[in-house]
């Protein structure tokens, strides 16, 4: 995965996860990358950026609020989803939003 | 810091921050801790979500766009934003949007 997300100008749609696991899995680690990779293969991708301590941020990237729900209806992304609510995680929030505006250095 | 804000129901601002760093240094790390504790006490302040691995990741949630402009020109804050583009960051976007919408377990 890059680090940084290369996404167009704005407007576009930012999935926000936060997330906490119940403990270190490599399993967990595998389902992961195996999920980035099939959404980069998603209509209307656009990037994902994600970084783990205490917590773990996923931000993906996306054209529009369609491309999203065709992503959260993706057959391999609700067994994921599926294992991830039992099994990995203690807590999550999923948050959907807008971006705006954007700027970098 | 709390590892998930408790944001309130939708519509509100999050500001999506990534950034990789020059090099680990104390003197960000303080800075970082001293940054949130203002946020907090700024008006229109909702809640700050950070984690770093390869990446930094930090979202900050606000009422709206008001509170974030007025938080970017917070005095304390500008001097922090200086030193974090000329001595800390190698690199960094911002991304500011509205959350529409979210779920949780």
């Amino acid at each position: 995965m890059k680090m940084f997300a290369k996404t167009p100008k704005p407007p576009y749609y930012a999935v926000i996860f936060t997330s906490t696991l119940k403990s270190e899995d490599p399993e967990y680690d595998k389902m992961a990358d195996l999920m980035v990779n099939l959404a980069t293969k998603q209509d209307g991708f656009l990037g994902i950026e994600s970084a783990r301590s205490e917590v773990g941020i996923t931000v993906s990237y996306w054209r529009d609020i369609t491309a999203i729900k065709q992503w959260k209806a993706q057959t391999d992304h609700q067994v994921a989803q599926s294992k991830g609510k039992h099994q990995w995680y203690s807590h999550y929030i999923t948050r959907i939003s807008k971006v705006e505006r954007d700027y970098q250095m």
